[in-house]
């Protein structure tokens, strides 16, 4: 056995161990080493492609399957998930007002398509179409009708929210929420296995669909993210190459975010942008072209199944007709301001009650809770027109331009004969649209009030939408106090010349639309990717102009009150380990001041490239915590050689000991190339150099912090060891730099949970 | 003296020299360290803001500076510039054609607005305006007036292409070329003094009006970039954060590339793609919003300026009414094909001509060159009157729709009653599209071969309009035949079902757009950015998908003879240190490879951080050519302590010689934090701590090279010190990676002239 020892020793360079190179859940991965792992993949792949055809058409299926991904990525995020989740929450919101004679499973107005006795004016109006009152009371006058509406109103909306909130506990815990900041996290490298599941995708979209349906203050937009990028994840393991690599399969996911808001909004563009501004931490130039394609193909096969009925990509497609004046700017900016307050204070108020959540027995009862919230947002809901339609509707009509004939509360203007000049010329408001504007105040509180509570709870719910409807309601309520305004003072000095009677001077749906990108802006802190959307929903650079105004100033003012948006802010309630891309380090410390030991700590827990036993290498893992320990050629130079982590280690001697004979706890571990000279009656050492890192990160004790956390961005690093003058001093983690600047920021370092 | 020596030491910490911290011509930048330095600077700004109330609205007047200088540069590059570049060239390209009676400085269009006596059919012809052979010979008519014309078009063509290379050569040699390439190289970090100064601007814009319209096969959307750039760049100097800082300087031209390309195509969203995926190195998220704003500035200041004189923003204006049908992504992939092979052989053949032109007698004649290319270029291009239109004319005649009226020859159709259907049916060619289609296939050829010879010559040229030209007209052409076909066998199993007679089912001027985005795609390898652009043309999500199909295709086929867009290939040709950030570093070759000293050579010239003399040093520098020296422990050790630049020490010892007193050769150079104990009649030490780079990058031998390339990328690095097991062993700079990888890939690796 010792005679021919040394060629059966076992390297795992060249025999890699299962496990050995994986990470555990909750932990941070490494991109370098996983790109770098891609290389030796792709190379390898090519180098053997010039051997046989077979290999080389399997490199060119390998270049290739990426593009494949991509285009399933697209068909599948755009037609079984978002058209589904379009239809069946159409058809779930309409089951709360009424039923279909024809058949249960129609919509209202699919409904009512099918009957063929109803004129273009009242297309919403058809006799198969009855509400609950109809069918159970027989009538759908007087106020037991309204009682009886009323009541099954809040009846649904108790069921979904229950069916909702139940199914998410029962199978899948990580389908509620946004989803946004747990996949920024996971896209900065962090693992949380099942999150981007098979489970979560099932129940994330039939609890979407319901959570929507119940009339619940929250959007579908921001879950389809989750949603695509769930079918991105699923959809990855059909490739060894994005199966197998953790940092290729984030590039598939920057992808497949920006799929879900191309779904969501009709906006492949500003989805990608979005991706790139809001979600992703590495965004090679290669993904930008894959995400675009991705994100074309979503939207196109989204429209293809027309789910919003009017063969237009987008969700709200709007058209004006008149062209603004710069003095607009004043109130744009002025919605901006408003967008940036309620920005802030929403994130504040939000977060507020979720740690509320968190901390005190609320946290407990998730169900009581949805079921509370739901009761109270229908029965607040009912009674105002403008809070019972859903929020895509509400904001599709704040949105929309009034034309003469538009029979809409909104447009209750009194007709005025000009006698000259334009059919959409600005009006004197009529009583129909004084109640108007008194619902969409009551509506703007309870929309302000009833978001803060119910995002963050135990259902799927995104936030775009209401962010957008609660500017959209405040947009409008200006749009219209301007349009009043210049009707009654066109003569003023601040009008003359620009609105004179007869003319269409003031589009209360473009104060709409400005209010909704600044509230949005403001809550989610997006800037390129939110102009960008919204001028692909009216597709003229025209109103680009107000919405970048009212997006800039909304940003501004919000950073004001802090820096962080909605998401950052639930990133860091949860204690996630991630690393702001976007934030600059401002702070004079050193790296010194950072690492691991402190100076009153143990020194550092090292291993030395040789000399040490197999058991003295176990007991020094045992008796620490860390997920990795630096090599030195000797406890008294500490130079450095090398970084083995923790989970190689331990399963490398495991391994050792169960398969390599006499491998015991008196064998010597060896990192160095060549084994050490030996006793002839030695066990025979154990290799350990393959599972070594030959090229740890290292920075000086002098390096200034602002520089270390721009090399852990964006070199995506999970720890660097520190030297002075060559001689291994201690050792920075990104968990390490996280804790440091919430110390800065005056917050708990112990609010970092994860590694 | 001797006695309070100490206190009285030269530390450049505390102040530093001028001259140090800064970068000689043709250098390369450090990021870390400009970025470090900013952040300094930034710091210390936010302290003194708490103290005053001055200092508080410095520190407000900081943050706000950069979106004031985006102001700056929109405006400055929309009106001043691009407008003025505009309304020049239009005017000096009519007058190749004939005179405006009322007014030399009227242009053709303009004339005969003035006139009142046009009608709006004959816009182009009123008595105003005159040809040279009606001024001249005083009749329009007959073989004389044909040649007056002729010889008046090739005068007015020499002598415009005369006056802009002899202005490029006598001011400004750096105005000269597209300006992409060397912007590229100066935005990874490269230093060229004066390429973006005020004499290129003044001179590039003057010569770029003259070259353009000289009739050269040549664009002016490429040099606005450098236009732009040039304008930023001087602007810079107004604020003291970005004319102090290059890398906050690089942030500005990086937006500034994204303004160029917002004013040459009316396309801001486009222009920041393509300065994000194409120009732009170093592209922080700041920096895109800030981008996106400069653009849309510039955009709206050119439309208000309105050159193009059809209050559009954008330079070709399209509206198609008819739908795509998916049988017709076959003969767009066709173009895509055509566009990548053109794309692959036009680079080809010109950096063989530019290479030629390098190191043949041919250079030492460029205004001959330009002279004899002018000339041929008239007198080729006169005959034929789509060579005879400029570039961006052509095009857009290209692209459009033919309607009933058009009386383009392009639009010859014959008159077919069909009874039914649509007024823009597809019609049977007739005699004066067949006249049309000869003439466009010669002028595909003439301009595929011109511009081989155009594209580098010593006058400002851009690429953009001559390959989009050479796509537009092979897409008319194979749109044409389509239609022809689609007419002939409308009974055809391709045809059935889609294209009934009497319906306008064939596009041919989609055809043209989808040729001219696949030619530039295919010699510039834009993909995102391309399309974008493309998109913000025709404002229709509609066509991005043939246009999406054609642009991958193209680089696909591009990419298949060679990885390099054209811009790439000239950065490669001029030997600049350009890294590239989109190729990945595909081999297996170690740091220790490619690290300096090799195996063979003598040791790495270092320091040692005490114990050597002024004289020693001076030696030492005096003996090398290095740009910066390792500063180690000891000889012994080679434990690395920091790193120092050639020219701060330089700077450092000239500057004590002359101030310090008593600093001389026998001085000791001292790089530690505490001066050591000397005999008392030594002389006083010098003490460069301050100079040193007390944080320089390392990476052990053993770091596979695709890691350290990665490295020097993503963080911008200059020169990064390798090492083993804690001991200094080499050094490795941007060049030396740049010199291995040409020999990788079998190139000359003396053809990297720069560090």
């Amino acid at each position: 056995m010792n005679g021919n020892g040394p060629t059966k020793l076992v390297d795992p360079l060249e025999d890699p161990l299962p496990g050995v190179g994986t990470y555990e859940d909750f932990n941070t991965i490494d991109w370098v080493r996983e790109k770098s792992k891609d290389r030796d993949r792709h190379r390898e792949i090519t180098n053997k492609s010039r051997q046989s055809t077979v290999a080389l058409l399997h490199s060119v299926s390998d270049a290739f399957s990426g593009w494949l991904l991509m285009l399933l990525v697209g068909l599948m995020s755009g037609s079984a998930l978002a058209g589904g989740i379009d239809i069946a929450a159409h058809w779930l919101t309409d089951m709360k007002g009424g039923v279909c004679l024809i058949g249960f499973w129609f919509n209202h107005e699919h409904c009512c398509w099918k009957s063929n006795e109803t004129t273009f004016q009242e297309r919403d109006q058809c006799p198969q179409w009855q509400s609950w009152a109809e069918l159970i009371t027989g009538t759908s006058e007087g106020a037991f009708a309204y009682i009886v509406n009323y009541l099954m109103y809040i009846f649904w909306a108790l069921l979904f929210s229950f069916l909702a909130v139940t199914l998410v506990r029962a199978f899948a815990p990580y389908a509620c929420g946004s989803g946004i900041p747990e996949i920024k996290t996971i896209l900065s490298g962090f693992i949380i296995r099942g999150y981007l599941g098979k489970w979560t995708l099932i129940i994330k979209t039939i609890t979407l669909v319901l959570a929507v349906s119940s009339g619940l203050s929250l959007g579908k937009e921001g879950p389809l993210v989750h949603v695509a990028c769930c079918c991105a994840n699923i959809l990855c393991h059909l490739f060894t190459k994005y199966r197998k690599n953790e940092a290729k399969r984030r590039e598939v996911l920057s992808a497949a975010a920006a799929v879900g808001v191309s779904v969501a909004f009709g906006a492949p563009i500003g989805g990608v942008l979005f991706s790139l501004e809001e979600v992703s931490y590495y965004f090679p130039l290669k993904t930008l072209w894959r995400s675009f394609f991705a994100a074309l193909v979503a939207a196109f096969t989204l429209r293809s199944i027309n789910p919003f009925g009017n063969s237009r990509l987008v969700l709200f497609y709007v058209e004006f007709h008149a062209p603004w004046h710069l003095v607009e700017l004043a109130p744009f900016i002025l919605l901006g301001i408003f967008g940036g307050l309620w920005g802030a204070l929403f994130i504040k108020a939000n977060i507020a009650w979720c740690r509320r959540r968190k901390t005190t027995r609320l946290g407990h009862y998730p169900v009581i809770e949805v079921l509370v919230v739901a009761a109270l947002t229908a029965l607040l809901a009912y009674p105002n027109s403008y809070t019972r339609m859903s929020g895509a509707e509400l904001i599709s009509e704040l949105f929309n331009d009034c034309s003469l004939l538009d029979s809409s509360q909104l447009c209750g203007y009194e007709q005025v004969d000009t006698g000259v000049g334009n059919s959409l010329a600005d009006r004197p408001a009529g009583k129909g649209l004084y109640t108007a504007l008194w619902q969409l105040a009551l509506a703007l509180v309870f929309k302000m009030m009833i978001t803060v509570i119910t995002f963050g709870m135990k259902v799927p719910s995104g936030l775009f939408i209401p962010s957008m409807a609660v500017g959209a309601i405040a947009g409008r309520l200006l749009g219209v106090g301007m349009e009043q305004l210049a009707y009654y003072n066109h003569d003023s000095f601040i009008f003359k010349g620009w609105c004179s009677p007869g003319a269409d001077c003031i589009t209360p749906g473009l104060y709409a639309m400005v209010g909704a990108a600044a509230c949005l802006g403001g809550v989610t802190r997006m800037t390129v990717s939110l102009v960008v959307i919204m001028f692909e929903l009216t597709g003229g650079l025209e109103y680009i102009v107000p919405l970048m105004a009212a997006t800039m100033t909304s940003k501004w003012v919000a950073d004001a009150f802090g820096r962080e948006g909605i998401y950052e802010a639930h990133i860091r309630l949860n204690g996630y380990p991630f690393l702001e891309p976007k934030e600059e380090f401002d702070h004079s410390s050193l790296a010194v001041d950072v690492m691991r030991p402190r100076r009153s700590d143990p020194a550092l827990a090292v291993l030395t490239q040789e000399g040490m036993t197999v058991g003295e290498v176990e007991a020094l893992v045992d008796s620490t915590h860390y997920s990795g320990f630096p090599v030195v050629v000797s406890q008294e130079s500490q130079r450095l050689v090398g970084f083995v982590l923790r989970r190689d280690l331990l399963i490398s001697i495991d391994n050792a000991r169960k398969r390599q004979e006499g491998v015991v706890s008196a064998s010597q571990v060896v990192f160095t190339e060549h084994a050490p000279s030996q006793a002839p009656d030695a066990p025979p050492p154990l290799r350990l150099r393959g599972i070594m890192d030959l090229s740890p990160f290292t920075v000086t004790d002098h390096t200034p912090m602002d520089i270390t956390v721009d090399i852990f961005r964006k070199l995506g690093l999970r720890q660097c060891l520190v030297t002075h003058n060559g001689r291994l001093l201690g050792i920075i983690t990104k968990k390490d730099i996280l804790k440091h600047m919430a110390q800065i920021a005056n917050r708990d370092p112990d609010s970092i949970l994860f590694n």
